[in-house]
């Protein structure tokens, strides 16, 4: 027998992490499911990009020196705790394909008898664009699909770039296993940690590389830079492709030729986009007094009491659990399957439930601890059961609205 | 002789750009000679910036269907007047350094036999490096510096990157000339634009290729989105090497495998930093209502003045010009060498006059037009004199907290 809505107002009346609901902004009547997509705003965020627009206002280009031009180092280094590493390991700046481009040019400047790059059919496509892109470049690269991990790791394979929790399925690798699987055959790991940072704990201290947004779990706002982190054992071998001015030994020294900068400035490339980072550094004030280890139980409490409520109340409706049923193996999201899984999304809106869709059947929630409650999962849970016995999503109208062919 | 300060006040009156002088938030009693670095604030600018939070706190995930998806091209649309080409031919976004890798390795992508990239030693630093890393990743070719430009240009050449505006010297280049010449040559010209968009009328309808970034004339704010230029006969042939899920021929789609997009989406990359480009799209609704023509007479008088004040006023000093006399080889920055024009600099600055130092000796002076009046350069040249006259400068109290060495 799964919770009551009285069993979920009392778990979120003693949840330890309930003070963080009143630290974003979302419209009344919202339960706000899409935080893997989009996170929602801090309450601070407003204040605080005005507060960049007045800096430029009353310093003009003089806010170079008031901490804009550090913004890729220092916001790194207030990243790095929330991914299980320390100071001058991680760089932020550019968006995740960049970085993409950043940690996969490195690796192979590591290993450069090696020519293969190991990906997953399933991972972010724009990661795997990006890949193919670049060894198209390079010439003389393969790209393999990963297939089973084992068969995969041969001794010509330079890096495997996987994300640690799949963006359609909410999967979660074990990346601890993985990372010494690849390393003990000799290629480096880079993880992509879209859907893994500001959802749980997260350990990249064995890892060679990893990449990932602010965007989602963390809210950092539409577009908020992306981060790359490079273990310290590489920063002075590695040799990343995008070799420009702010990583650089002198940048200021404007020397004709390139120089590149020791440590985690080489993974830096150009100018910062400093309205951008505005919201991200108000999310991380928050976060600095998060304990992860209360996000995860309660993600895996919240995630958990989805599957069970989703089955109980929707069962006949063909709603297929995707995502993992051991939440070991699950990030901080669920994803159900149905034929008719983007009207049915769209009525879930209509009803004040945010939940998206991604083709072609897949129907995803994702559960930020933060700003999600147990009464909100409940309240979601019977809004899809409604949505579904009413079937007013197979209303004509309604779908030609949608455009639903 | 030159003019008096009651003839400039009376040039500004009849000054048929005065009117925008008002649509900028400058401190009082700033002249502001650095908008060839970082430009002014536009009036509009917090408010546009706080309107995409609010957009972010209302719509949340939903701001992606509201525009901001389509930033890259719209915004590029709104820009590509002022470069003289036409809609659906410049997309904009990243920084100029990553955009040097788009157009680059699109031109080389172009040119597969030649294996020759002409730059110049005077170029923008980073757009060497970024040359630099990515031919140094791809093998197989050369940097070659310009040099006299027709040794320069052998058949080897697959294309030519050159600033139209020197940095140091404000220099600038005869566009159509040397475009025509390099396409003569049969390789391809790419011009960066960081020094010439929103400082005078632009025409890249020639050339090849065009990047530049947003923040220096155009105001667009600090790390404001760069843009790219790509001419429609080589939209669909060039393949850059930065292949995001933006510039896929289906994004949504989410295909394991890459297809390029028609026409210049294929230019973008991935997620735009949406706040960053706020300030930028209030900056346009400006320049939509600016003649380029009203602005190049008014930068020539501007900096011939400045010239003609300086070296009148200043003329024992041991200023040397190293800009151009001719205006028409310069933009619209004036440019003076000095052994101590780093603390010379500060010490304008001090006095409200804003001007810039680039290392060894070179003192940078920008003029926009919007902002910039008459009576501004008079009374610019006039406090660069008492600097020089009471070598206040030279004070060693004042050199130590320079750190001036």
């Amino acid at each position: 027998m799964t919770l009551s809505r009285a069993d979920c107002v009392a778990l979120d009346d003693a949840d330890p992490l309930k003070r963080f609901r009143d630290e974003f902004v979302l419209p009344d009547g919202t339960i706000y499911l899409v935080g893997n997509s989009l996170g929602a705003p801090p309450r601070t965020a407003a204040a605080a990009t005005a507060d960049v627009v007045r800096e430029w206002e009353r310093r003009l280009v003089g806010g170079w020196n008031s901490g804009w031009f550090d913004l890729p180092l220092t916001v790194g280094d207030r990243l790095a705790p929330l991914i299980g590493v320390g100071p001058g390991q991680v760089a932020v700046g550019e968006s995740t394909s960049i970085t993409v481009v950043k940690a996969v040019s490195a690796a192979l400047s590591l290993r450069p008898e090696r020519r293969v790059v190991v990906s997953d059919p399933t991972n972010f496509p724009t990661d795997r664009y990006m890949v193919e892109g670049l060894v198209k470049a390079l010439g003389g690269y393969q790209v393999r699909d990963i297939g089973d991990l084992g068969d995969a790791l041969s001794d010509d394979v330079a890096c495997v770039l996987l994300s640690e929790v799949d963006y359609r399925t909410g999967d979660r690798y074990d990346t601890a296993e993985v990372t010494a699987r690849v390393q003990a055959a000799g290629a480096l790991m880079i993880w992509d940690l879209c859907h893994s940072v500001g959802a749980f704990p997260v350990d990249m201290s064995a890892a060679d590389f990893a990449i990932g947004c602010t965007y989602k779990y963390l809210n950092g706002g539409p577009g908020s830079p992306a981060f790359v982190y490079v273990h310290p054992r590489h920063q002075a071998g590695a040799e990343q492709l995008l070799t420009g001015w702010y990583s650089h030994a002198a940048p200021f020294a404007f020397e004709p030729g390139y120089r590149p900068a020791e440590g985690i400035q080489r993974f830096t490339v150009s100018t910062p986009h400093v309205l951008s980072y505005a919201p991200l550094n108000a999310a991380l004030d928050m976060w600095e007094q998060v304990d992860m280890t209360q996000v995860r139980a309660k993600s895996v409490a919240l995630t958990s009491l989805f599957i069970d409520l989703v089955e109980e109340l929707c069962a006949p409706h063909g709603l297929t659990l995707v995502s993992s049923r051991d939440p070991e193996r699950r990030g901080s999201q669920v994803s159900f399957s149905h034929p008719d899984g983007y009207p049915i999304v769209r009525a879930l809106t209509d009803r004040g439930v945010h939940g998206d869709f991604r083709a072609p059947d897949i129907l995803r929630f994702g559960f930020a601890p933060l700003y999600i409650g147990f009464a909100d999962v409940h309240d979601a849970a019977v809004t899809l059961a409604e949505v579904l016995e009413k079937e007013h999503w197979r209303d004509e109208r309604y779908r030609r609205r949608l455009a639903v062919t």
